[in-house]
């Protein structure tokens, strides 16, 4: 979604404060430069202190200070945390997971699917939105938070499962039966009444299959939600969600547990929520990649809705960090920048989450920072908002397989996500900027042409109509990039009984039957168009956790094992198809020589991979006035030189001219930003 | 309490034999120079075969046999340990916990407020006094055993815990949601009825509070049990309980689930059970810190009521170590030694937690060992008991501190305890022999004044009422020593929204608003009034684990930061308050440099650093008579050489003059005892 | 048992397959050389998809298509895992074990004590065997799958279990709380109604009974098959099972969950599943070890029911080394070679459980090394059956043993097995051969008598007639070999309470009362008779994990600890008894040092060795004709010679003579098999 200026906020929660200071804090926001603050999500006890009683003190405190200082106002549901009062009047409410039944305390533990819940959270929103209606500066709507299935599979959602899977099949027990592999351990199920609940099951497909429905009940209850929200809202109002990511002490990857991109089929604009690890460990590569997906969603603009001020301990951000933060955002695309919190919380679980302001509610060092940054948004914003990215390098992500990946895994090291970052981070520290897509996006006319190469990570499971695709894409000469573990098992996790990549040997050129855990084996790369030495001359590069011993049938070794062991076998092939190449990666190394390997093939493409690498990282895109920005960020702790080439191009921090040659020094944790009008 | 003598002996179980051997035991008992044997506790079973039918078969037999070689008796309820038929005829005794309803078999799984299980012990404990009264060698008794809650949690519990709160509050439920800052997601409670189960909580405040409330059940559970027997006890008989500490495989800290210095009112003397590491570990800190709490709780002289003989697989300890342990621990105040226990079990849990005797019941090196210690203490025991202590530190310790660093830790390997065994000993290696005092302790008349230096780790929660006794003790002329995370949240764990050190900002002469945890932080130290070179010379130093970035107003940086990262702050602050000093330390670091660092701001106070240090310990004190008794211990494997001096001595085990200036050669694991007549 | 070939074969599924496949399978079966399929086993879905209604379509396939190329069947009870109909209608057959309820999905989850369960498995054992009678290539049944009682203990089987104490001990309680020691922590029963659930217990007896109880429950189950497929079989149709073994990622020792060698009682022939780690970890230990367990359970020839072909991830074998399994699995008197399994399964748990062929069914590289293993068990084979072992050693191994170290384990990482395996590996890697025996065997006429050295791993447990049988073997000449832990505890694991080794201190020469777990304890070597200069010249070595004290009272010293801080004590004794010797080993120590003390005492006793070690690993016998079989395996990655000693031999896979002196070379993982005449 466009937008008319760079929203800056925070999240401002006035029923948790300490003390009276609504007017002080509104004034503190307008003084940081900041435009809006998100309110409400997360307070149903607060607007609904006993059941049916509504009460909106609290809301309309923060209506109105907020008015007053000319802040907008984005009003999230409340419904992802319910009150006291309902856990002890209607305990079914509490979902039953695989650890067995919720109990009340932590939010997100309630059954999505409970008629008693889904009755109490439309009667709440309604209340509110009525509530709500007329008033000016509610910009747009946030649905629930974080929204999942939280695991829920009691009873009930066992019976909708069932529906679920005989709508699936028809009614047809023998290809569940067969697609499932039922016969295995004596799984057959005779009659859908036998079918037993998926908690005990050790049928990957049927768990795999589980899964997919938790997503989509996540998703359903998001369109849910909207449908509810657009019987009130203007046409100016947006409504979003606050997406979330596979969590590893940070924002990681794909988010397992619902189908963002459906679900964000009910909303006007993507949100996300993108934490990351910061001080000595900042490098912007969880930024990059939240950034990617957030754009993915709706195919447009987005919305940071949550990101961190001081954050957990640990993330205390060193001096100009929070500046960079902010910038890396707008430079991936999104339209805002929004801090969860604002004030850091007096009592219970998130105490040490936190805000702009610390627990002594003062301005310290971090409220000086965001007034700075609030200050620059104001000056140039209008410059920097509806960044229309032109990447020309995708990844194809999907659910089922990265469920396949948990299912069957490789390591626990070695997830989806961790083969997913392991290409992304590489092409992040090398400048090479990507979007994302999933399967259902290889349909969507003209999308596969505008990339040169599409990436691959570990597609185990396989939708039918992704292989012709794929297949199509290359043949027209783009370069398709894949890892071990894809194509390798259909939809519902079934293993392919003929050859490996499943419909793609003659895409790819090779085969293979065996694979294995390395323990000590190395592999050796051939390919004399390796223009770095490293992986030139034969340096032995250690194999580790996984190899498939791929069998080349016209493909060319770009890299084989160095062991007679299992006789000849090669390690990395690449082929000629149609017009285009297919590049298997069979094993999993060490990043610096992915790096290096990535570099080969993308210089083989004509992208550039040699000006510019990490720490400095260049972020590029077309501003509304169609000029390209050009950000560039100093991730670390030395200062950098750049020069640079081109068009004369508008620092806009500085306000100065840039011409061909210049020489820039970006001080550390420091960010340029250049306009330039070339095409 | 003072006793008449040292109490040596062991416990004794009749009932555990594989045969009768009650005599011979006595025998060797008397022989080996001991004097008492505790029975009793933990046979409920051997005593109650049947739902109420009564056997003292046992315990006869062991009154009669003490009686015939002359040795006392300690009787121990037995209601630790309910018996197999009250599992299996009143289930609901069986408490409910975190981890589910407690099932038969192990100790300590009942819930101690159950009307059935008291109403059971009562009659238990009223038979067994009423068949023991007027036996005249019963010279004390032990209520239950290392008591707590064993976190009962069940709904009878929960119901008793909103009746307390009720209570705590008077009724205010706004003020319980103010104080436990219930709005945040969600959890306001708008009825008493919806009161939550404390268990599923994500809100440390209500957490911690039942967390205080379960230690007073188990306060209360004794001092019921204290008026029981206080119907049937002579005047002459004690009454005690055996408590124990916080465990790390050892004896580490202060216990967290019960208020020992509350439910030590109900006593007439406090006893302890010390466990430690032997063989190699051995150094006598957690006999020292161990014997510090038991002085503590009556501020009296304290009994130890169970020690390790032969003690757990790894525990065997070297020739001599059994005899410094019994000495060391007469050096903190005890007037007591009882091993736990006198002979090996053959059967169950405890059969590697090896007694004086080893499962063959014969004497050997253990047993002599043990008897070496009985002749001496018989020559010598006189002049050792009633040991009083004039330390002139102290640490200030609280439940409700060590409870808010585990709802908010900074991480499992720095817990409250870590912190103070952090500071406790290395003190303990300077031989600066300290005392232990609690919040309540604060208003105690003249207490504070007795203290040069109070020492305040981790303080994290604090009543209103110790912030002024603090300020007042510093500004007396007390120098006041507190670390990280102290002073940042009150009694509820809500963190104060002022300035931290909450109310103590002048007194340490600086604030802070920031923290985060070191990454590969370094700090300096600047004092040129440190002596040591190590620390003199701004030799960097590693920062670990937590760090708060101190901004000083008036105080003197001792050590600071090396980094810019996030401006000038100082990590360790020095300040003029009043006639006294307060130092702030504001991170975590390696021990050694932490001894450098107390031994600079003791020295300056005139106590003595340098002379000695661990493996030589010293533990001083003034005896019956007057008379300063001063231990030497060496806890290494080597001689050590120590030069006497001051006024002449009497070494009591040798039996020989010291005079100024004689070199004693204590030999490894040996220990010398001074009696002088000196001020 | 005696077989007229080879059995070589795999496990048939035709119900888990993608496609109609069985002519074709049947027929790359008959060309690998095979003659045998394992059938049915698993599949009680298949062939009874409703309760009651029987469906042998597959099985009839199966038994068609075999018959077609002459292939044998061995078919199995499908009764370990049930069907989903079952678990939906009769949720009582789900066992209740340690970790609650089972639930369905995985196989192994029933009680199989329950008479719902017993029933339905009765009916479908007489409908699949009056199916198949009169089929003439059926030549055995498999009773069950690795059974073992899967810890079921609910009500009932407490109930149960009550009832076999009764029985045990005559119905004398106070005989059960003697032998247990229940008067410890209040546990002592005084009636019958009061035995608690052996879930909670603390008592290590009450524990282990149970236990052993379990592995009776277990023995039985598989009796009570037995019994009903004897209605049906013909006299040439054999009875196995395929038992399996403690597992660590492998097989690894004795199955602690089944008593194996009384189940066997039931079969006509035992049956092995034997794992192995293969790669660069493969060894051959396991399979030794295994094959050991194997000819110990009916005194004779067994099977190996199942093997890996590719087996789990990380086990794909190099070239050459599933013919290097083969023969080492005939080499430990296997009569067969039968794969787990033919093809790799498309869905489910064990996907990546890989069989003979790859997913895609093809012939792959594995598929043509398991012809050529055909080819020459087709050409060579009939030398090889029935080989009869002639080991003049012998491990005792004991359940009861096993599970008393479990109960009152030294350390996680030396449990029972570890120890067995630290001797038997050792041993293995000298080429000394073992048989195994086990308690009873002792008195079996003649058995010791055929043994020069018995070797006994931490017999913690022992019965009463084990020591005089020991006493006697010693007495009259043997060797006997004991570690630490042994003859410690009754068979209730009541330690003793006389001197230790209990029974046997004249036998060792030595007692002790002491032991401890070494820090940085060293022992010293000092028998002037010790060959290897390694251990002779008083070089240090590290002792680990568990030290006794012993106390020499007439044996001699082989080892002493380097240590004064007990006094003198020995690590090692030896001591002349009779005619024989005994050797007591105190402590753990490293693997190389103990087969460098194994290789004196065994040198003593005349056997050889000197000449071979591992990765060359000999293994003899004698076949059918009489003959000495030598074979002779190269585990490793490099070529080894050897040269041919003695009588003239017939290397029977080249067809060619060696004479004394011939040189062999052994390629990697290769093997040499010579038949020679030679007594």
């Amino acid at each position: 979604m466009k937008t008319e200026k760079i929203y800056y906020g925070a999240a401002y929660y006035d029923e948790y404060m300490p003390c009276d200071r609504i007017r002080e804090d509104m004034r503190m926001l307008r003084e940081a430069g900041m435009n809006v603050i998100r309110i409400a999500e997360s307070t149903w006890a607060t607007m609904e202190p006993h059941d049916g009683v509504f009460d909106f003190t609290h809301l309309n405190r923060m209506l109105d200070a907020s008015a007053a200082e000319g802040i907008d106002v984005i009003i999230g549901t409340p419904t992802y945390a319910i009150p006291a009062w309902m856990a002890a009047r209607y305990p079914d409410i509490l979902a039953v997971t695989r650890a067995g039944k919720e109990i009340y305390g932590r939010r997100q533990n309630m059954d999505i699917t409970s008629p008693d819940y889904l009755r109490h959270a439309e009667r709440m929103i309604r209340h509110m939105l009525s509530h709500i209606q007329g008033v000016k500066h509610v910009i747009g709507f946030q649905l629930d938070n974080e929204t999942k299935a939280y695991d829920t599979r009691g009873p009930r959602v066992q019976v909708m499962f069932a529906d679920y899977l005989k709508e699936q099949f028809h009614g047809d027990l023998d290809a569940l039966n067969d697609h499932f592999g039922f016969h295995y351990w004596s799984n057959y199920v005779g009659s859908w009444e036998d079918l037993p609940d998926v908690t005990g099951t050790i049928n990957g497909s049927f768990d795999a299959e589980f899964r997919k429905f938790q997503r989509k009940l996540a998703a359903d209850f998001l369109k849910w939600q909207a449908a509810i929200v657009e019987e009130y809202r203007r046409p100016d109002q947006f409504v979003t969600q606050n997406f979330d990511f596979d969590w590893r002490g940070c924002s990681y990857g794909l988010q397992p547990d619902i189908d963002q991109r459906s679900a964000a089929e009910a909303l006007t604009v993507a949100g996300v929520d993108i934490y990351h690890k910061s001080a000595a460990e900042l490098d912007g590569a969880s930024i990059s990649m939240g950034g990617a997906i957030g754009r993915s969603l709706k195919k447009s603009n987005y919305l940071v809705l949550e990101t961190e001020a001081q954050g957990n301990p640990g993330w205390l951000p060193y001096s100009g960090q929070l500046r960079l933060q902010a910038y890396s955002h707008l430079a991936c695309g999104s339209n805002s920048v929004m801090y969860w919190h604002w004030h850091s919380i007096h009592n219970a679980i998130e105490t040490y989450w936190k805000g702009v302001l610390s627990h002594n509610l003062k301005r310290g060092a971090v409220y000086e920072e965001v007034c700075r940054i609030g200050s620059e948004f104001t000056l140039i914003g209008d410059k920097l908002k509806n960044l229309q990215k032109e990447n020309r390098a995708a990844f194809l992500l999907s659910h089922e397989a990265l469920t396949g990946l948990s299912e069957f895994p490789v390591s626990p090291s070695l997830q989806y996500n961790e083969v997913f970052r392991w290409l992304y981070d590489a092409l992040y520290r090398m400048n090479i900027e990507t979007d994302i897509i999933y399967e259902k996006d290889l349909l969507l006319p003209g999308l596969t042409e505008s990339y040169d190469t599409i990436f691959v990570p570990a597609l185990y499971s396989v939708r039918a109509e992704t292989i012709p695709a794929l297949r199509q894409f290359t043949e027209r000469g783009g370069q398709l990039v894949a890892t071990f573990k894809s194509f390798f098992s259909d939809e519902y996790l079934k293993v392919f009984h003929d050859d490996q990549p499943h419909g793609l040997t003659d895409v790819f050129g090779m085969t293979y039957d065996r694979f294995t855990i390395p323990t000590r084996e190395i592999m050796t790369f051939h390919d004399p168009a390796f223009t770095d030495p490293a992986i030139h001359a034969d340096v032995p590069v250690s194999v580790q956790e996984w190899m498939e011993l791929l069998e080349p049938a016209g493909a060319e070794t770009l890299a084989s094992y160095e062991t007679a062991h299992w006789g000849e076998c090669a390690a990395i092939t690449r082929n000629r198809f149609g017009k285009g190449t297919a590049v298997y990666i069979g094993c999993y190394f060490d990043e610096e020589i992915l790096e290096k390997l990535l570099s080969s093939l993308m210089a083989a493409r004509g992208f550039d991979t040699e000006t510019l690498h990490f720490p400095l990282i260049r972020k590029c895109g077309r501003n509304d006035a169609g000029n390209r920005i050009t950000y560039l960020f100093n991730y670390s702790d030395a200062p950098i030189s750049y020069h640079h080439r081109g068009t004369d191009a508008h620092a806009l921090l500085t306000d100065r001219t840039v011409t061909d040659g210049t020489e820039l020094v970006l001080a550390p944790w420091d960010v340029v930003i250049l306009e330039s009008a070339d095409a």
